[in-house]
């Protein structure tokens, strides 16, 4: 991923505007204010030299680009493309619609995922009717130009039945006979450990006595978790400097990072708070500036 | 995420081999070894109580519960679904197809991401050709149930061009006049800020005097990064011991694991190498055991 750039506004001449429910015209919307007008589109993502100076042939030259990008899609024969909508922060895929010209178009320019619905016959903001609006970073096609993907930040859940994600059915928990669960989604490795620790952290409540398992003892006692947290840095640097090998690097690292999650646990923090600020640091090079005012 | 359940290997009876290049009959093939002949299936992930005895019933029962679950896609006119592999250790998107019943028949049962080749208009396993399997762990309907995830893990690059992913065509970029760079794929957060520090370590390298980032004066300086991991372990416990904010706790679990990721760099160490022990562990309960014998 590119450092995300900072969203720009849309522009103000934009006839077109995110969450609008009615946008009968958009790729026109997109394309100019009204029939005849000179034409001003905003492409926030675009460098600050292609847009800040509002120069015609800067415009003409990337509204150009928008329409050769656009014809570069293999659409198809319904002059759709497959469009996923995925956290930039966790990777979980949020939801997964079709886009036309248009939709893509709109989504470049106003950065809020936008899609083309089949059963309505309409362009579609994810987040127009429940303002969970899903705020594009970046876009990505694939080597066959026929399927995009739009990386992205949710306001909120995604699915209208209020799930983060709109993947909660697991075909082998059916098979299995479990019912649909909306706190069952599509979990890729972190996200599937933070869940496993929320739930042994729940246990810890609804359980009475019994043998608790490692997490729910470190959930219950802060003092052994921060010893195990500095325990495992160390194994974890002893790795580097004892020149070990790299399953152990990778074993220590896995043993730090549980341990550290049990206690975003007990803070109630996620994970995917961590990535955000992770995110807004290193877009701006603010990591390495941040590291380098606080150095020994 | 389920417990990834262990691999199960293939019946031996079924005629359709993961990686063999005709299948005719797939959906056949998945469902009956032969015309006429008992049926005998297996469905790895199932349940070893519900695929180790071979009971009659017990089969009958699973044959039966596929075909609903089977028919309970909403395939489209032509009797496709949208499919997406997704990586279960880094959640990147590594490819989107489509599949029809027997394809995603196939999927349940191989363990192997099959797709329908529209183009072909045949079942296709991806790594048939080039033994790149995708060896899906859990498959996921979403709410219209119309869009499929099989969240796997890649045996290698998945795109035909040996990239990792198949998408790495930046619109943005596009717009700003980059060209498509396969090493610049679409990256959720944590991966791209393991992008940023290997490329700093590149810098480190081809680059002469000047003043060095702080993640290159960390990659240079292994006692300095041991030190600062030591400091930010230690600054992340204290906002537990001493009650500080959430967004503190956040932030320290930030600086540890950027921290902690750049010895990764220096070790040659892949954040996907250690999702992949923490997976292996705590899908076994694994993780609690192995602490829980480590515990003071």
């Amino acid at each position: 991923m590119a450092p995300a750039p900072a969203a720009a506004p849309v522009s103000s001449s934009s006839a077109c505007r995110a969450g609008g429910t009615s946008c009968p015209n958009s790729r026109a919307a997109v394309a100019a204010s009204a029939p005849g007008r000179r034409r001003r589109k905003t492409y926030p993502a675009v460098s600050a030299a292609a847009t800040s100076a509002w120069s015609a042939p800067q415009e003409i030259a990337l509204d150009s680009k928008v329409d050769m990008l656009l014809d570069s899609v293999k659409w198809d024969s319904k002059g759709l493309a497959v469009a996923i909508a995925q956290n930039v922060d966790t990777g979980a895929i949020l939801m997964q619609g079709f886009a036309n010209k248009e939709a893509l178009a709109k989504t470049i320019s106003t950065r809020k995922a936008t899609f083309f619905s089949r059963s309505r016959s309409s362009l579609w903001t994810k987040g127009e009717t429940s303002m969970n609006f899903i705020n594009v970073h970046d876009i990505f096609l694939d080597c066959d130009r026929d399927s995009i993907i739009y990386l992205g930040k949710p306001d909120g859940p995604t699915c209208h039945t209020g799930a983060e994600t709109c993947y909660y059915s697991s075909v082998y928990d059916d098979l299995q006979g479990s019912k649909p669960n909306e706190d069952r989604q599509v979990m890729t490795t972190l996200y599937s450990l933070e869940d496993t620790i929320s739930r042994r952290q729940e246990e810890t409540i609804t359980e009475g006595s019994g043998k608790p398992s490692w997490t729910k003892k470190l959930l219950l006692d802060n003092q052994l978790l921060c010893s195990k947290i500095r325990e495992e840095a160390g194994e974890l640097i002893q790795t580097l400097l004892e020149n070990e090998d790299q399953s152990r690097t990778a074993s220590e690292m896995a043993d730090l990072l549980y341990h550290a999650m049990v206690l975003l646990r007990v803070k109630d923090v996620k994970m995917e708070e961590v990535l955000e600020v992770l995110r807004k640091r290193f877009s701006q090079s603010g990591i390495e500036e941040k590291a380098s005012r606080n150095k020994p």
